[in-house]
């Protein structure tokens, strides 16, 4: 294996920015998450991780030199709620808006309790794997959610009494509860569903119950 | 180490039942928990609980033969909410038993957390620590919240829209983000009193915010 750090190496044919090199990228941060949730951080196999995006360990090695900054990726790569649970479409209510959301996560957020579960669990010998799910997942998505209550208050559908991190551990919670297998969350747009049943009546304001 | 199974063996002086022999079990339940908790199930050492709960290893044997039934007493010993969040004290309204029973929990809770996540990283190769920690631990919180929540909607206290799932989803997740570092939990009164303010607003009955 070289020395040299990853991003350094200059191969012919994948130039590092490049178009290939991103997917690459994106490929492997992808399956490492995947990996992450499904054996954990002490399981997990940069070996399996580049095998399942579809590369040679020595490329994986070339993109994340360790274990450790493959993790990293991985946990980068889950569900943030920016973007989708934040932007606005026309005329559309909270609710809709939170159905919309829902339903854009329900295809890739099962990987969350057990990621979670598994930075928990190193956060002793591995605290940057903890750092990074609270720096690039959970802040991300708590200001989402504090975004989305505060439109909400403003146009009066959601309650004054609902603050982030009530709404951030409702959302936490329902995602464990999935994960412990205490919730039955299902996928796809049964999941979106059963969420939305669960976080709508304890966040809307009266008279916006069936929305 | 004997072959026949813990609970068979009659040693003299250690009578299975007895006063002495229950404080043991207990003890090697806690002490497991904390290993649990601390080090999670992959890096559980018997010796090192027997040694947290100042007996033999064989001694921990003769109670707890394998790994895993130690892991599963120690799940056993977590806090269930039943008796403290049940109870009920003449006069008292929901907020303060509410109060009440995070104060009690506020002593031991934080093992939770971090026992769910190891619970839910081992879930594929040993899946009774899941099992065992819905039965004995998650289903009865949601019993005892659900209780709750059903006397406080009789008394007008609480919102009927906040069911036990909600509640149990809201009850997890702040452990979650507590043991996650994203909310700043504390200890003790500290501990119980933050939870309330997370808690008790989100489920309260309009007039009782104060309470």
């Amino acid at each position: 294996m070289p020395s040299r750090p990853a991003g350094e190496s200059q191969r012919p044919g994948v130039r590092r920015g490049g178009a290939q090199y991103e997917r690459i990228h994106g490929d492997l941060a992808r399956a490492a998450a995947a990996a992450l949730a499904r054996r954990g951080y002490g399981d997990l196999s940069p070996e399996a991780v580049a095998s399942e995006a579809g590369v040679s360990p020595r490329t994986a090695f070339r993109h994340y030199p360790t274990k450790l900054d493959l993790a990293l990726a991985g946990i980068d790569a889950l569900p943030d709620y920016s973007g989708w649970l934040e932007e606005v479409v026309a005329g559309e209510s909270m609710a809709d808006r939170l159905r919309r959301g829902l339903l854009v996560g329900a295809g890739h957020d099962e990987l969350l309790a057990p990621v979670m579960a598994t930075c928990l669990s190193h956060r002793d010998e591995q605290p940057e794997l903890l750092l990074q799910l609270r720096r690039r997942v959970l802040k991300p998505r708590e200001r989402a959610i504090g975004a989305f209550l505060e439109e909400g208050k403003v146009r009066g559908e959601i309650r004054e009494a609902v603050g982030s991190t009530a709404m951030s551990a409702l959302d936490v919670g329902l995602f464990m509860m999935g994960g412990l297998g205490q919730f039955p969350l299902g996928r796809g747009r049964r999941r979106a569903q059963r969420l939305f049943e669960q976080i709508w009546p304890v966040i809307c304001a009266p008279g916006h119950e069936d929305d």
